[in-house]
């Protein structure tokens, strides 16, 4: 069953040299006022470049060391998968509303991906104190700010 | 501009009587295996009950007591709006990943809406320890967890 709908899109990730931005369209501009004084933001993007998901591909092996050795789609973040939506909590570090501007201290997606919404990241809904986490990975980073600082490689059974 | 693509639909949300579930449709169900452990799943929802969205919508007036009068779309967390796409932070409290059968201490979408996405809840990307947040919203709870016990009465200026 699918949902026969376009996507309209927001705008656009502009990252590289060591910029994270978000422009979005003129179109869409308007629907940013408001976004002044919070700090960190939900982008929701449409991993445009993640390649043509196929069924097989519903159990991958798993690239993290110490866990099962294949993991479901669902068990997983990565772009790849059915419906190639990914959601970022990125920290905001510029606005600008009528220039449609979004700078970010960082964003997890490629130059040129399409931005499908933008939301404020709001505690009550989103911040969950305290998540229950299966054992490969309960020593990850306990919060997006402590993710900065870890060293991934210690994870990845391959970079 | 838009992306012209369909869709794909993973399940839907059973909700009612008390009870919160997400069926996943047989086609996708070998995805969730490796969720077992993990207590809380980001679930994308496509808010089909939204109504139809139009560029009037873009700033609405807002429901929230003392912050600005109106408020830009992707600025609330509101299902109605370009892309109706929602995402929730859900407790997962049981699992049958052969019967497709997710279910939830809560998810706030409607009984039949159409579930795009379910991802792990993972700190390290979720989690915001301290998310910067504007005076208007600044006393609400801290937490998914906290906001259930939240009087949100005082929050909304109608109901």
């Amino acid at each position: 069953m699918t949902i026969e709908t376009g996507l309209k899109v927001m705008g656009m990730a502009r990252v590289g040299e060591g910029r994270y931005r978000v422009e979005v369209d003129r179109a869409y501009r308007e629907g940013l006022s408001g976004l002044e004084g919070f700090g960190w933001l939900t982008v929701v993007w449409w991993a445009s470049q993640a390649g043509t998901w196929r069924k097989a591909d519903l159990v991958l092996p798993s690239p993290y060391r110490g866990g099962p050795e294949a993991l479901g789609v669902f068990a997983t973040r990565s772009p790849h998968r059915p419906n190639p939506l990914c959601v970022s909590a990125a920290r905001l570090v510029g606005l600008d509303v009528n220039g449609g501007i979004l700078e970010f201290a960082w964003l997890d997606c490629a130059e040129g991906t399409p931005i499908l919404d933008l939301k404020p990241y709001q505690p009550s809904a989103d911040r969950v104190e305290s998540p229950g986490l299966p054992g490969w990975c309960a020593s990850w980073p306990v919060s997006v700010e402590a993710s900065g600082d870890f060293d991934w490689s210690q994870v990845f059974t391959f970079q």
